[in-house]
């Protein structure tokens, strides 16, 4: 599988073309504001001193650690900011590699691209284990799959695509498989925010010394172009304390240290934004699930209805989610979504509609014109 | 060799902790203040759309790529841009080893650490060239050292940190090396913007399909914490065209792209900066030489006077450049340097000082009751 943006940008590129009106659900950008603290902190920011203009410590600015720190209840020396969740993944996908003695990562089937690109980058093996069709996560399927080979365990919850919400028995025994196998789970939490179940758990609860958490702002915050996320390591005196040295190392060797305006800005918005900017966001995004999920149920379309994220899955009749279809859906209904085949075998018969547009409305409507 | 910055942090904490002032001359962060436009362009940003806030493309903004294309007149789709110049040695040195047959990286000793110690994290295996006592670089000797398992050579000019400019021919010869051997040369011009010889000469200049050239904003606008820089690689439809795709692909999946809001203010700074913002900085770089350089003359140091960058290499008589020596300069005189040995083994005789201090005066009064 190839990585995740050209195959974005030809369906975002066919969708431009189009000799029509189309509302975009392919990309996943929020498309609401950011906290005003972001605003605020870059204006304060490029007013400060030059000293300010230069290098932050490699592992992130250290009111930014400290905040992380203890909003997870971990001690300061495990996390490391990274250029967003991307590096944060990167740094720990490579670790794995690195110190467990297995070569080969283990994912879940539909997977979010990167985490295959990464791997085959990496020159690592990929095993992939399909969800249940609503989305939900076997951790015994996990565990069937899971084997010496395995090196790393890749998961995502909320889920991007499915809109899956692991719980907190099945985050614990995908912690036990990862340790059954000396191998490492990479949990991804950056949608964490956007959690409309109340189920979502993070990884973290297992204090286990097999367990990487990653997460940034870039949903929360609604600011992807920041590159602003960070990684939550095993303690550096524990058994896998290397993991954390590592990465630091890597991610000196690599990047240096991550941009300083985002990072400054993330930190000022983290002490003035309150619950209530993520609950409109929930809120903004739950009236979007209603009313896109209402049409699914219109035209019987087969789906789940998301317990997180910002994404969903649906297989409408007849209507397989290739490429082709993809493309028929702009030019014949004017709506562009994201072929199921993008994300693994699993779901390739969907179709991924991102709900991070205010026109959603209009899309489910066209929806109900077009299979109706 | 260790990477830098632990070096560095242990020479500049071991001064913060001593008992006295301390003018640090350690760390390479320029003092004076970013252009006008970098501070107008954060400003303007943070009350941009929140579309704007959303990830760049992977390949850096496309108008700023544009402007890099046109200044060194290569087509666009040669120009990545990266995560400060870190990044883009990064991708250039993975590039080279990726794409040529050898497995080892020349260097030139003394060395900027980050180049050896990104050689060694990537298991390559390392060759040093011994530079002229006066930091020239001798095209034949790197010659004589290059070979069949040569991958890639890295050099770096105006030089961190002896302050030699490479002239035109040196770096035509240097090209002519990588090609004799099939390697990549990787030339590091970040400071390009502090020539004070006028003979600068950039690796572009060969039009080889042999050379990737690095650079960055971080120094020429004294913004390293910003983290945006580039690399310039050799064209897609040419012998080593895979060298621009591999890097696009390793930076997607490393960092997805860069910080928006950092690009986003080089982009406007590059529009209004004239060519007195860098005439200012280099004229204020040399008063800062005279007046070291006059402090060394009195005392009877060895030194060569920098043609380019901020850096000077300078040996005390009977006062070799150990970290004991750098512990006593900052004890007994009040100045801070950094240990030749952190640069490899042809000059840890000597201690090198950054001129990115407006103490630079009381530094020179210090080593000449010192020495004198």
């Amino acid at each position: 599988m190839d990585y995740e943006t050209p195959q974005f940008y030809r369906v975002m590129q066919y969708a431009a073309r189009a000799d029509r009106d189309v509302v975009d659900m392919v990309s996943g950008n929020p498309d609401w504001d950011p906290p005003a603290g972001i605003r605020e902190g870059l204006k304060t920011y490029a007013d400060a001193d030059a000293a300010q203009f230069q290098y932050a410590p490699s592992r992130g600015l250290p009111g930014l650690r400290e905040r992380l720190a203890q909003r997870h209840g971990v001690d300061e020396t495990r996390v490391v900011v990274t250029n967003g969740t991307g590096e944060a993944n990167h740094l720990a996908m490579t670790g794995g590699l690195d110190h467990f003695s297995g070569t080969e990562v283990l994912l879940v089937d539909p997977v979010y691209p990167y985490y295959a690109g990464r791997a085959n980058f990496l020159d690592a093996e990929t095993r992939f284990v399909a969800t249940e069709r609503d989305g939900r996560l076997d951790a015994d399927a996990v565990r069937a799959a899971a084997s010496a080979d395995t090196a790393v365990i890749v998961v995502n919850s909320p889920n991007n695509p499915t809109g899956a919400v692991y719980d907190a028995e099945t985050m614990a025994a995908l912690v036990d498989v990862a340790e059954e196998n000396d191998a490492l789970l990479v949990s991804d939490e950056v949608y964490e925010r956007f959690d409309y179940s109340g189920r979502f758990a993070s990884a973290l609860a297992a204090d286990s010394s097999n367990v990487v958490v990653t997460n940034a702002f870039s949903k929360s915050m609604a600011i992807t172009g920041f590159r602003v996320g960070y990684a939550v390591f095993p303690p550096a005196e524990g058994p896998t304390g290397d993991l954390v040295e590592t990465a630091t190392t890597r991610h000196m060797l690599t990047n240096v240290s991550g941009s300083r305006p985002a990072q400054f800005a993330v930190e000022r918005a983290l002490e003035t934004t309150g619950e209530d900017y993520y609950a409109d966001a929930r809120r903004r995004l739950t009236e979007r699930i209603d009313r896109f999920c209402a049409a699914l149920d219109t035209v019987g379309a087969e789906y789940a209805r998301p317990d997180g994220g910002f994404y969903v899955l649906a297989r409408f009749p007849d209507f397989p989610g290739t490429f082709e279809d993809a493309y028929a859906l702009i030019d014949e209904a004017g709506v562009a979504g994201m072929p199921g085949a993008a994300f693994g075998e699993a779901r390739a018969d969907s179709l991924r509609f991102s709900l991070t547009t205010d026109r959603v409305g209009a899309a489910a409507e066209r929806l109900v014109d077009y299979f109706g």
